[in-house]
């Protein structure tokens, strides 16, 4: 079994996304076809050479921290993280100028989708590394790029996100951590940084000599006072060794880890509480603090970082679907080897039947396929939307992305998950033993609605500031591409198109009637609720969307029907078993439920 | 904190299941309000003082198979699951003449609750044995009963069921394991037995040095041949050690651990896969195969053990539910103490606010409340019935029991599960760590849709067996039964009566197009959504028959009425929130959906 079934991606990508249409852009007309096949190939190889053989066991070996402070991983996983750096992959999507070979995202997407399938903890590296280096690619000066970036792309050092503390998880206005001036030298203005960062995964380890921290604190005011709120953050770039060009031989900055976080999954990734300028014997240039410089300007800390969060979440979303789609396929060889039963029809057969031939088996099988492929593509119009943006410019795509971000995040997170319960229901008891590898995929993917911003969090970032708040622009770029989809639908799936637009209308009223309260901390009550009924609409249009394009490659033949009539079928399973959801979340939306319960009442 | 709050078990067992009226009753009037308190007291007393020390590590230590052949479990586990035999509670529900306390079911129901809420693996040992224990007194000779019954009843003897084979998981008319007769002796028909079965809770300890398995088999026809199906099954109870009064000498069986299984949770419980008749050493009485006496009649093996399935899927159902519980007090406590973000109306506030004021965190406390104690409530309710049959012998109390008891078991597995996925969403990062308890909640409660019938199991049984061949008798009962909690619904509530109504009618007019379609098979394809939506309409009805207990306490007063106000509230979540879902769940089984999908499809 291949990790990512090849007829899947090749339809996304060229059947349904048109992303061959990338190659005729100035920007990636370096790329073609071929080039991009050997790009899914060499994933597929390192993914399932490389990675895959290393996800039970480094579920069962986490990270260690050991007395002398220092952090070791599983020596498989070093190696693989490191291979999928000496293969290029970090600076696949990145600009030649940056020394990337300027792969589509939409592509680079699905090359990572392969090993965040294999391996979920280890692929976090490399992932966070990326989003790291973007961020400073963006925002840093040439020369901090060239001392704490390029050694990322090239994969010989590894970054890290440093945001969250012990005191301040989803409220980073709250951070403690301070930067005070120090001097400017080459790499920019130097500070130094005291604070403690909290589930800091890649915090440490020995997979590279090097680790980038992008971490955020505040700059004291004159009176040497923090100042409230998220306005006064700012983002440092804080190497755990300071290179020998800006201290003439290599220094330890005073970075240390205080302790390892024990996850119930993920646990791959060293998840860190990191003390910052704590160090009692380390003083980097004989002083107290962590040495770092600030990228961009102060006070811009927290709006740099939400380009990486936004990169990361969507990171989050595709690792969820990943998961799924892993999950999925496992349930589905289990399901077609596995004989159990007869059939219901049929109670008096003299010997059992594969899981499969069961109705509610396959239901379960085809929920998993819808929430599966559902996030992927999800995630990959996604990914097709920044390359959109990047190729033409599109203030279109970019305002559908913004849309689009918390639900590729949410609903990816909170449906993958539900695709791998059903994957342990199907394998029965034995898919709740530690010996098949759906126990741990479930294990896994229950981080994904946590980190990188909550399912409530996202919520309130999609109904209150992109949709309340942002002006409702990307909502109408949003509704004349659904309704193009409908428009397109023919007779067969006419039914379907009628349902999508029902939905849009249903989610356009209730924001309507949330608009008119004109009390948006009300009107957010019910947001979780709101981005649940939002994520369907969006998934049964992307599943509506794909459905004409299976119906496209049907009729120009000759091509695998099954593998088609597979798509028709999971957007059928959509509409008949998930779109009816929408109602029932958007109930307590519209009647404008709340819980204005005394604390007592609890 | 305490395990069950004392408000919320008199609110159940005395206001709204008027229990009290049970001590009217000749079987019951040797019991009172007071013995039942002491009964909670002390339930309350060894579940937090005994069990609840254990949870954490019987997680990180499970037992562990020996060299020697022999599993041992924490000694902390041992010595607790001892004491609660020794306060004589697993004898507590059987009748005097048994050697029993004869405590009412319901009150029994309530004591355990406590136990599974403190370490739902530790509990599963007396669970077990109380189930097994109850076969034996309904179906085994006086003889059988003393010399295995009475033991558990003492707590120094320990029981299992062994049905399930590593070829035969959920179906049993596929078992293979041989019984074969050997002669006659004091303790009945004595059969030699060959064969492995999987999955066998308690299979294996040290908590006790005798064990009493109750295995399925079959006896071979004359020609030495196993009948295919089920009607050929038959029970023995085949002890791990001989009793002496049989054999002399007490002498060890040829019962042996082929292996332990390693479970994502309910790690404290040892779970094996036995051989019986297969060591090569042990030959009990100088011959080959396991000793084991016939329970019942041959050929009765699986209606007997319905008995103990029965009594075990509603133990089941009482298990997720008090998972779902402690996860709700312990993420309510946690809101309530953990400062995090400022209010939506004042974002301005200096300081951060009590989780428990964000409105989303204050939904997912409310959806705990109303799945935890709905949950609960459904199981006491069950229970009630059990006491409802046994003290007036109550045909009508048999009937909706077997329509209720699959939803008791499935809708507290998967909303109990659901509850605990929230506890660990309102904890954020923290609630995914293993230093939580929620992490470890989700672990466990993750099993329950899963043994004693999986969830697509329960929904046949419900559907297929209960409803569209039960003559509807049953459902009757229901139907009488919600509509006079409607008809007492008063001027406030009065709206929740209607949705009531008109949920009660959308279910009956499913289970009139699905009886239309005269073809079973067909009709049971959407068995788990139709499941699913019986399942809301019950708890929603449990719901509102409790509001209707708490305005009637309120109105008696003096009350603490924010106590009682939770649970209209709690009533008014259900009906805003969840109630809606039903229709949503309705739609494929309405619409006759199926997924004929070509095996190539998927």
């Amino acid at each position: 079994m291949s990790l990512m079934d090849r007829r899947d991606l090749e339809f996304w990508l060229y059947d349904w996304l048109r992303a061959d249409a990338l190659f005729a852009s100035p920007r990636y007309s370096d790329h073609g076809r071929e080039a991009m096949d050997g790009l899914l190939d060499l994933s597929a190889k390192l993914a399932e050479g490389i990675f895959l053989p290393t996800y039970k066991p480094s579920d069962r070996h986490e990270p260690k921290l050991h007395a002398d402070g220092s952090v070791t991983v599983l020596p498989e996983l070093r190696r693989a993280v490191l291979a999928y750096g000496e293969a290029g992959l970090v600076a696949a999507s990145f600009d030649v100028v940056q020394g990337g070979t300027q792969v589509p995202h939409v592509f680079a997407t699905a090359s990572m989708a392969h090993f965040m399938a294999a391996n979920i903890a280890a692929s976090g590296y490399p992932m966070l590394s990326a989003a790291n280096a973007r961020v400073l690619a963006a925002h840093a000066t040439p020369i901090q790029f060239r001392l704490f970036g390029v050694p990322q792309l090239a994969g010989v050092a590894l970054g890290t996100m440093c945001l969250s503390e012990p005191q301040a998880g989803s409220a980073l206005g709250d951070i403690v951590t301070r930067a005070s001036f120090e001097t400017t030298d080459d790499a920019g203005d130097r500070y130094r940084l005291f604070g403690n960062k909290m589930w800091i995964s890649a915090g440490d380890h020995d997979i590279t000599d090097d680790i980038v921290h992008l971490v955020l604190a505040k700059i004291p005011d004159a009176d040497g006072r923090l100042v409230a709120g998220s306005k006064a953050i700012s983002l440092f770039v804080v190497p755990k060794r300071i290179p020998a060009e800006i201290s003439g031989d290599v220094v330890m900055n005073d970075v240390s880890v205080a302790g390892l976080n024990h996850k119930m999954g993920y646990r791959g990734t060293s998840n860190c509480l990191l003390n910052f300028g704590e160090g009692t014997a380390r003083r980097p240039f004989g002083k107290a603090g962590a040495v770092g410089w600030i990228v961009g300007a102060p006070g811009q800390g927290l709006t740099i970082m939400f380009q990486m969060m936004n990169e990361a979440r969507i990171g989050v979303g595709l690792g969820a679907a990943a998961l799924a789609y892993r999950g999925y396929h496992l349930a589905l060889d289990y399901a077609r080897t596995r004989q159990q039963g007869r059939p219901l029809n049929h109670k008096a057969a003299t010997s059992p039947v594969p899981l499969i031939a069961h109705p509610d088996v396959r239901r379960m099988l085809m929920a998993q396929k819808a929430y599966a492929e559902g996030a992927l593509a999800l995630c990959l119009y996604s990914a097709r939307l920044v390359d959109e943006a990047a190729a033409h410019g599109s203030d279109e795509a970019g305002l559908l992305l913004g849309l689009l971000t918390p639900v590729a995040k949410t609903w990816s997170s909170e449906w993958g998950l539900a695709a791998n319960d059903l994957a342990i229901q199907v394998h029965g008891g034995y898919g709740y033993t530690r010996d098949f590898d759906v126990e741990q995929l479930y294990r896994d993917n229950r981080l994904n609605p946590i980190h990188e911003g909550t399912t409530g969090i996202q919520a309130i970032d999609l109904l209150g500031r992109k949709i309340l708040r942002g002006g409702g622009a990307g909502l109408m770029v949003l509704e004349r591409r659904m309704l193009a989809t409908a428009e397109a639908t023919g007779k067969p799936l006419a039914s379907f198109a009628e349902t999508l637009r029902s939905a849009l209308g249903d989610i356009k009223d209730a924001i309507r009637i949330l608009a008119d309260l004109n009390d948006e901390p009300r009107a957010l009550a019910n947001a979780t609720p709101f981005l649940s009924a939002f994520g369907h609409l969006i998934v049964g249009w992307l599943w509506l969307d794909q459905a004409l394009a299976a119906q496209s490659c049907l009729a120009a033949g000759p091509v695998d029907a099954d593998f088609h009539n597979g798509k028709l079928w999971a957007c059928r399973y959509f509409f008949d078993y998930e779109m009816p959801r929408i109602a029932s979340w958007l109930a307590p939306v519209r009647g404008r439920s709340d819980l204005a319960v005394p604390d007592g009442a609890f």
